[in-house]
């Protein structure tokens, strides 16, 4: 079966410098979950998604990692709205219907933002065990918020040394997994502000880096709130330098709801055989 | 630039069972080098080629992985071939020129033959050296072979240690460049003379495997013939099942050449914007 598809990059500052987000347009019936995740498995993006029709919103989205299926995801969210509005609408308020809920996203151009429907306050991290994994000294206290993925997040005191910092090993997923954790994200905040984080999850038993990560970021973003030093006017994010991109993230606050955008473009379009 | 590309499932017995090449077809001047680079750092396979008219074979092939450009690899090798058929001729004998030298690919239907233009016996390796990073029992002597890229060889004596071993560590990689290596291949021979192999490499300091290899099984080849044991008729490799492939690769020998074959099947195709 020949189904239309977009390889979409997302917070995309130039082309191919975002993370791309593999976007299929079922037409007719949804193959079976297996063919889905053998397709996401063999492309190798951190998500690959689903849009079908939905009778509550814009469209029905499934979400794919190359290992299991996830009820939300950022960057995914991004660029399948995107293609959705390059596929069937022009649409600039679009409401998509996902497992962790319904998602508003608003289009202005090629810039995109999401609205996340909810957060989850998590345990406190100890900061040893953290310096265990990752060699860096942590500001206040390392949190989890669950923003979809279950997220890490720790806010660190040396630029340099979370640039040079590598991803983990198997014994940091043996300790993510202690804490129920998919992830961790380490951000530094600058004088402007604006913040440089990276993304570590694990898959498959091995720790990689997210070039550009929208659930991470609004993390990253619940963090900053609890702990009240979100700035009112919010920040941009700088992402994926480690991974030879140059990610740009939105992040901001309304009506007290996290906003994740990001600029959308598609690299590659045409038809997969299904 | 609108260009025509495929992403071909290379040693496929099965749709997505096989390993991923996207071939891009450069029409008119050639990019700069970065933007190549680019794409294939953020489509994130584990190679990326670009096919250009040749004037003295069929097309001039170039291949990148996410981090660096290759002399030579063999399944980006048949999935480029198999682009090139679909896209701009039917020929069954093509000519691939690339930086290691003029390829010949025999094509019937849609499985596609190369042969080796040639290999390089290179070091022995120490055992304990190899049983210090994975731990499994090795017969004879694991040595070196380069066949496009620089492989480490070793046979395992037990099927089910080779299964559950782990892609390798940071010290891994360490020990591999001690040798010059890219990688690894551990390969079991089962009782009907077909082999279970994994191939394991690093990029960007992490090691990882590659659900189908080419050039490693080409340098399993090298050391079964080596060694007086490569079966007179070929033999068939399984490989990828760690990574939820189901990949075939057939090897053989032709006037003292090695042949890699495998199924080709384009999956994804249309425009890339380069």
């Amino acid at each position: 079966m020949k189904t239309p598809y977009k390889i979409v990059d997302v917070f995309e500052n130039g082309a191919c410098t975002g993370n791309p987000v593999c976007v299929v347009k079922i037409e007719g019936a949804m193959p079976e979950d297996k063919k889905l995740q053998a397709l996401a498995n063999w492309i190798n993006l951190s998500e690959t998604t689903f849009i079908s029709d939905s009778e509550v919103a814009d469209y029905h989205l499934r979400i794919f990692t190359p290992d299991n299926e996830l009820p939300f995801a950022g960057h995914p969210t991004l660029g399948s709205a995107w293609a959705f509005a390059e596929l069937d609408s022009n649409k600039t308020l679009i409401k998509q219907k996902c497992a962790y809920g319904e998602v508003l996203i608003e289009r202005k151009g090629n810039m995109l933002t999401f609205t996340l429907p909810h957060y989850i306050k998590g345990e406190h991290i100890d900061s040893e065990e953290l310096c265990a994994q990752y060699p860096l000294a942590v500001c206040h206290s390392p949190q989890i918020y669950t923003t979809g993925p279950v997220w890490m997040v720790a806010q660190v005191v040396d630029k340099s040394a979370l640039m040079s910092v590598s991803v983990g090993s198997e014994e940091t997923v043996k300790w993510m997994k202690r804490y129920n954790a998919e992830g961790i994200n380490l951000f530094y905040v600058e004088d402007d502000g604006s913040i440089t984080i990276r993304t570590f999850f694990h898959a498959n038993d091995l720790m990689v880096e997210d070039p550009a990560c929208g659930s991470g970021n609004a993390a990253v973003g619940a963090y900053l709130i609890e702990n009240k030093r979100f700035p009112p006017m919010g920040y941009i994010a700088y992402q994926g330098k480690a991974r030879s991109r140059d990610a740009v993230v939105k992040v901001s606050v309304k009506n007290g709801a996290i906003q994740i955008g990001g600029k959308c473009r598609t690299i590659m379009e045409g038809f997969v055989d299904l």
